[in-house]
């Protein structure tokens, strides 16, 4: 399928933005440009200059933000955002994170070609190290604007002891006034990102306008039992921790499917780590840890889902006759519901524009879960091929990213016309 | 629990040739006396001398086993062999092996004090290399007895490069008339090992009398799904290959278990061996790799058990929608029967001694399985503590093992009345 011509901005100019950061890559294990990495700076002076020649006055902001601007006529309408990050994970894609960045820019140069001079003054983010750093922090940039970075979170370092405080500074972020970096003039901000799932390919949708962005819980289980001959311990007396941990893994599956199924509220869970002790064909596994992946849009659910698995857990422990201890909480990272009026605002536009649209829940996590804390926040997904993310076979086509941008485009406009002042004595406060 | 003062042989004696060989260990490892190393040849040197003191002449035959031998009053009758091992695995125990052997050289003696001179020939064995050795073999010296090693193993090297044929010339074996080893003159062979598990210990029992030696099958399934991100692939659209192989763990536990009561044949199933792949917690896991370890004393149960495996595993993959190869065989060793007619001797013995008695099936292998290709023979377990083996905490009862080495004087005494003339001419046929 073609792009409607009708679409008030340039695909390939925009495929081309995408295709220029895909080639400054580590050239032995592509996709690669970590934050604060010399490649990854040399991506983001390639999207300076392309700010620039968008007509964006560019700055970088005390947490090492990224800012392309463009003032709108009523400085007092405050801030409409667009962005997303530049960095990547190691041997990652060519989409996630600067997609969203180009999409920005590109209803940036979009509005400007069609001499569109907004109330509200327009900026494009490129956040800091959305992706988990080498200082062990992710969505460095967007806590920081959001005013949810404590500072003592700069004195972490990376393997070779280099401060976050110190590669704050070498990016051109301010540590020494580091909250100036939060801001309460945004009226509204948008982020567009492949989706990293499979919903949108799987029903031939164009675009996903997402909800809520999923809370993340980690929980680890242990099972300990006797490491035995496997071939003198009859089955009766065996204390076996990988039966008890293969019953949990199925308990655990099932209870995710009817968690999934019920709805409306989005939930998943995985079991993606399981090891054996000692691991021999021989010996009967005494020991035997698993680690959950429990996603959420509603707490609730994962109260649910733990106090299933404790049940259950302890249930097939027992059977085995071996011991459990007490379920140990690794993280647990809130859910975060995305702006229900700009929701609102990205249905008309995607409905104007003619495209197949859905909502959806976000499993993984993004920057605009932190911009949501200082104003109203939403995303736009959109296809990419299998699912696959992180991964160098990560994929989304030149039309679908275009049809998403023109998305965000229609949206700004909207928005423009729709939001209400910001008041900047508010503190931010939202 | 004292050793009735009746036990016609010295239980302190017998305790103090396991004590001797226990000494005689890689001090930073104890207890390793490794098959060929220098500390294996002290082993046997002292072995030899005790050998010696009991009036045993002494020799190694070309397969390296160690032999002390007592003519007998009628050359025609044959040799009754008992023994077992010297060897360990490393960081094992010190029981495993040199039970059975010292346990053979103290009836030796007993009859020497008893002045009973035996029609039979008896012959005290330590075989070579029961524990799987350095050069990929084990139970090198029964083999050979046996006629069951073929000479091409003797190229198999350890892994600095020796091959086992120098390695057997070092330790006083003969590669060169490698075949001479094999026996057809044995009229019996007896063996005493500790049980290394936990049925005579839980049952507060003396003695088992083994029935059969498992044979030992080793399966190997795989499954691939597929390695989506894990917060935002729904359930639904999952390939997890870790709930198709938890499905399966649940299965083989549930098949061992059924096969396992429904008696009376032996029958253990173990998955020791799970793997995940790529293993990250927020990844589903695309690959996973378990090992099957099933062990049996009548063949036509492992193949109930497999062909129960083959078509739950299928299901459990069709399911998770993840697909699952061809089961792999990775080896398969057949079960070895013992003598019925020396277990009825064994009963006999036990409970003239007043001792409690139950048969059992040997789980673990034995140079028994390979001596039953040659001639009639058994095995009497005595009770180790909690089941473990090779294990420094392996342990076994002075008296315990007094009475299991009773048993054996008695059984000797009485099949050198009952057993037929071994004919030499049949070329061990049996």
């Amino acid at each position: 399928m073609k792009v409607p011509a009708a679409l008030p901005l340039d695909a390939d100019r925009l495929w081309a933005d995408i295709m220029a950061l895909a080639e400054i890559t580590e050239p032995e294990r592509p996709y690669t440009r970590r934050s604060f990495s010399p490649l990854f700076l040399r991506g983001r002076a390639c999207l300076a200059e392309r700010f620039t020649e968008a007509g964006l006055s560019v700055r970088i902001d005390a947490a090492g933000n990224l800012i392309g601007r463009r003032e709108g006529k009523n400085p007092a309408h405050g801030v409409i955002a667009v962005g997303s990050h530049s960095d990547t994970v190691p041997s990652g894609g060519r989409f996630d994170g600067i997609a969203g960045v180009a999409a920005g820019l590109e209803v940036a140069r979009a509005l400007r070609d069609a001499d569109v001079r907004l109330d509200h003054t327009l900026e494009v983010i490129d956040f800091l190290a959305e992706e988990p750093s080498d200082y062990g922090l992710s969505c460095i940039g967007s806590r920081g604007m959001a005013g949810a970075l404590d500072v003592t979170m700069l004195d972490m370092t990376e393997p070779h002891g280099e401060t976050l405080r110190a590669a704050l500074r070498r990016v051109g972020g301010n540590p020494d006034c580091f909250a100036t970096a939060r801001r309460n003039d945004i009226a509204a901000f948008l982020e567009l990102h492949i989706e990293q799932g499979i919903v949108l390919e799987s029903q031939s949708l164009d675009i996903g306008i997402v909800t809520s962005i999923a809370g993340i819980r980690r929980i680890e289980i242990t099972f300990a039992g006797a490491a035995d001959h496997a071939g003198t311990t009859p089955m009766a007396l065996r204390r076996d921790a990988l039966v008890a941990a293969a019953n949990t893994v199925v308990a655990i599956r099932r209870a995710a499917e009817r968690l999934a199924a019920e709805g409306p509220d989005y939930f998943v869970a995985t079991v993606g780590i399981l090891t054996v002790e000692p691991g021999g064909a021989n010996v009967v596994p005494g020991k035997c840890r698993l680690v959950i992946d429990a996603r959420t849009t509603n707490p609730a659910l994962t109260q649910k889902f733990v106090d299933e698995i404790e049940r259950e857990s302890r249930l097939h422990a027992e059977t085995a006759r071996v011991s459990r201890a007490p379920l140990v909480t690794l993280s647990d990272g809130p859910s975060a519901a995305c702006d229900p009026m700009l929701r609102a605002e990205l249905h008309k536009s995607a409905n104007a524009l003619g495209l197949r649209v859905t909502d959806l829940a976000s499993g993984a996590g993004h920057d605009t879960a932190f911009m949501g804390r200082i104003c109203p926040s939403a995303m736009v997904f959109v296809p990419c091929r299998n699912g696959k993310s992180h991964a160098p076979e990560e994929w989304a086509d030149r039309d679908q990213i275009a049809r998403g941008a023109a998305v965000m485009l229609q949206t700004v406009r909207s928005l423009d016309r729709s939001l209400p002042v910001v008041a900047r004595a508010s503190g931010g406060a939202y």
